[in-house]
C-alpha cells in the first residue's frame, strides 16, 4: 500500500495491521510492528463485557493511570482503536472492506473462532489475495490441545521452562521465568512471519497464512537444552544462574549481595584469576584448560565461593570490570530502570497524555538508521478513531457511521 | 538477489546472510532467517583458537555428536561454512566481493570490531548500497558499557529479569529463566530489524544499519512490570509462579505434585470452581467478581491450596481440561519434548548426517502456509562450503583459491 507513504515513519511505513489480538501476546507482536512504522488498528468490541485479562479496566488502583490498566497502556501504545461487534452482520461488511485495504489480520484467538466470524484466512483472501493472516493461538491450528486455552503460565509449564527454572538445592515450589517470556515470544515469532510474507509478497504478489503457537515458540527457545536431552537422554533439571555445560558461571555471593560472573572461556578464566588477585590458579593444573575447569567445575565454583566472600559486591563489580571479567549486578527493577545504559539507549520514554499528564513506558530495542524513532503515540481511548477509519480509509458517510452504531456494529 | 531463485524455500527464499556471530544470541537470529528460507553462510576462523563457548569442539562428551558439541549443533543447522580469517588483507578483498553478492551482513561482536576488520556498514555500504548490516551487541553500540563484554546471564541479571524469578518466600540465592532468554530475544529482535529492512529495500532500494542490544531487548520484554514501576514507585520482587494483577494464577500443590491453573476471568472462575464440586463459592460475596478475587487474592490462593492438595495432579488435570479451565502440568524437559501436541506440529526434527547416523533437534515454530518446510540441512563442518562458495558464487579459479589458503586467508 505504497501510495499511503508520507512521511517516512520507519520501515514498515504504510503497512496497515487489522489486529484483533487481546490480553499481552499478540499485542506485544503488533507493538513491535507498530514501533518500525507499520499502523496498527486496534479492533476492539464495542463495550468491554468483563474485566477480563488484559482489558483497559484497572483491577489495582497502583497500577491504573488516567482510568486504564497499565498493563493494557503499556503494550497498546502507538495504536489506533476501532470498535467493532464482529458478531452483527454489518460489522463483518466494514471488516471485509477494511482487509480490501489492509496488509495484514493479526489475531489471538482461539482456531475455529475467526472461522465462526467469517473473518478467516479461507474467506479473507477472496476479498484480497495479497492479505497476510497471522492467527497466534496457544497450540496451532490442529493437534490434541488445539481447543485448550493457554496463558504464559501453562505454556512455560508445558514446556519444560519452568523444570528447568530455579534452585536445584531446595524443594521450595516450582518458579516461573519472571517475565511473561512464552507469551512476549510467540508475540515475536508472530511478526516475524508476518514480516517474511510482507517481504515474500513483494515478490510473488500473493499474501499467505501464518501460524505461530506459543508452545512451539517455548520449544523452540528450548533450543540447546532439548538438544541435550534429544542427543544424550539427559534430563536438566533447575539450574539456579548456572550452565549445564559451562563451569564458571553463575552468581556468587559476596560480603552484602550477588554478582553474576561469567568468565569460561581461557581469557575470561585469567583475567578473573587476577581480579580476585589469585594468579597463581592460572597456571593450576586442575583449571588450566576449559575442559579441566568443565570437570572441576563443583571444585572451581565452591573456591570462588571461598574467595567472593570477601568482598562487597561492588568491590568486586569494580575490580572485575577492570579485568574485562563478564559481570553484573542482580539488579532490582527499579535499578535496570534507572540504569545508565538504560537510558542512554532511549529504553524508557515518556508518552504525553493528550488531557494532561505523562506517562513513562519502555521503548523499542530495534534501532534502524534508515530512520529516527518517532514519538511513540499515547494508547488512545476505546474507539478513538472509529469515525476518522470509517471516513478516512473506506469514505463512509456520517449517515452510514450513524446506521452502523444503531446496529451496534460499532461503538 | 531474485535471479538466485529456483525452487520455493521459504518466504526469505534469495536472501544471502553472511553470518559472522558466534555462541548463541547471534546464530538464533540467523537460525531464524535460515528455516524461512534464506542462504545463511556462516563464516569461520579457519581454525578454532580456542575452546570458546559455543563453538564446535565439545567439552562434555555427553553433549557431543560426530566429534561436534551438540550446542553448536543445535543452532547451526540448516547453513553454510565458509572459512575466512578477516585479519588477513586477502579475505577482507573476499568478504567485499561477497557483500557485492548478498543482502545482509550480521555480527555478534563487540562495538568497533568490525570497524577494526574495516568490515563495519560505513565501509561496506560503498561496497554495496543495497547491504543490510545488523549489531547484535550486549549494551549497543554507544553509551557507558558499551565497551563490556556480554552473555545471557549478565544480562538477565542488569535488566531486573532475575529478580522478579524465584521463591518468593525463600531467601535461597537468585535464580535465573532457565531458557537463555536474553540471548534469544536478542537474536529474534535482530531478526526483526533484519526482515524490516529487508522489506523497506524493495521500497527505498537502500539498505540501512540496524543495530540491537541484549540488554534493551530484555528491557522491552520487561514490558508491563517496568510499567508498574514506572507508573506506581512499587518494585516487583520474585514472583513464584504467580501474578502481580492476577488472583488466580500460579502452581498449586496436589497430593503428588504440582499443577499450573490460571483462572481468573470470571468464566474460568465459575468453571474452576465446578471443576472443584465447589460451585457454592461462584456466588461467595468474597470472591464473585474479578475485584473482589483481586482484592482476597491471599484468600483465594490458600483456600485453593488446601482443595488442590486432596486429589493428584492427574485427577485435577482431567476435572480442569473437562471444564475447560487453564491449566497445565510442570513438564520436565523430556514429558515436554515427547508432548502428543510438541509432536504434532513437527517441532522434534530429524537430521540425517552424511556419514550415516541422525541427530534430533527442535524444528521452526513459524509455519507459513505459502511453502512447506523444506527438511533442515545437517550441520556442515567447518568450512565445508568455502570451495563451493568461492567458485558458484565468486567465480574464483582453483588457483586462486588455492592462493587464497596459502596465504591462510581461507582454512
Amino acid at each position: 500500500m505504497m501510495e499511503r507513504q508520507k512521511q517516512k515513519k520507519g520501515p514498515l511505513e504504510g503497512v496497515r495491521v487489522l489486529d484483533l489480538t487481546r490480553a499481552l501476546a499478540g499485542p506485544y507482536g503488533s507493538l513491535i510492528l507498530g514501533d518500525l512504522g507499520a499502523e496498527v488498528i486496534k479492533i476492539e468490541t464495542p463495550q468491554e463485557v468483563a474485566m477480563e485479562f488484559g482489558s483497559r479496566t484497572p483491577l489495582d488502583p497502583r497500577y491504573s493511570y488516567g482510568g486504564e490498566d497499565v498493563y493494557f497502556l503499556s503494550v497498546n501504545r502507538n495504536k489506533k482503536s476501532l470498535t467493532l461487534n464482529l458478531k452483527v452482520p454489518q460489522a463483518r461488511q466494514v471488516f471485509y472492506e477494511l482487509t480490501k485495504k489492509s496488509d495484514v489480520v493479526f489475531d489471538n484467538f482461539r482456531p475455529d473462532v475467526m472461522e465462526g466470524l467469517g473473518v478467516d484466512y479461507e474467506s479473507l483472501k477472496k476479498v484480497n489475495p495479497r492479505i497476510i493472516c497471522c492467527s497466534l493461538t496457544g497450540f496451532g491450528p490442529s493437534g490434541p490441545y488445539k481447543d485448550r486455552p493457554a496463558f504464559d503460565l501453562i505454556i512455560q509449564a508445558l514446556s519444560g521452562g519452568i523444570s528447568i527454572t530455579g534452585d536445584p538445592d531446595s524443594s521450595s515450589p516450582p518458579v516461573r521465568a519472571g517475565i511473561a517470556v512464552a507469551d512476549l515470544a510467540g508475540g515475536m515469532f508472530a511478526a516475524h512471519g508476518i514480516m517474511a510474507a510482507l517481504y515474500s509478497r513483494e515478490r510473488t504478489g500473493e499474501g499467505q497464512k501464518v501460524d505461530v503457537s506459543l508452545l512451539d515458540g517455548q520449544i523452540s527457545m528450548l533450543g540447546y537444552v532439548a538438544a541435550y536431552y534429544l542427543v544424550s537422554g539427559v534430563i536438566q533439571g533447575r539450574i539456579g544462574t548456572r550452565h549445564q555445560n559451562n563451569p564458571v558461571y553463575g552468581a556468587l555471593k559476596t560480603k552484602d549481595g550477588y554478582v553474576a560472573i561469567c568468565a569460561h572461556r581461557g581469557p575470561f578464566w585469567r583475567n578473573l584469576c587476577r581480579a580476585m588477585n589469585r594468579e597463581e590458579l592460572i597456571n593450576d593444573p586442575r583449571f588450566d584448560t576449559d575442559m579441566k575447569r568443565h570437570q572441576n567445575a563443583d571444585e572451581i565454583w565452591d573456591l570462588l565461593g571461598e574467595i567472593f566472600a570477601t568482598r562487597t559486591t561492588l568491590e568486586w563489580l569494580g575490580r572485575l570490570l577492570e579485568r574485562d571479567v563478564p559481570c553484573a549486578p542482580i539488579n532490582a527493577v527499579d535499578a535496570a530502570l534507572n540504569d545508565p545504559q538504560v537510558l542512554h539507549s532511549n529504553m524508557i520514554v515518556t508518552l504525553k497524555r493528550p488531557e494532561g499528564g505523562e506517562i513513562r513506558l519502555v521503548g523499542n530495542p530495534i534501532k534502524m538508521s534508515g530512520t529516527t524513532q518517532q514519538p511513540y503515540g499515547y494508547p488512545v481511548k476505546l474507539g478513538q478513531n472509529t469515525e476518522e477509519i470509517l471516513q478516512g480509509i473506506l469514505g463512509y458517510s456520517r449517515q452510514q457511521i450513524e446506521e452502523l452504531r444503531r446496529n451496534q456494529a460499532i461503538g
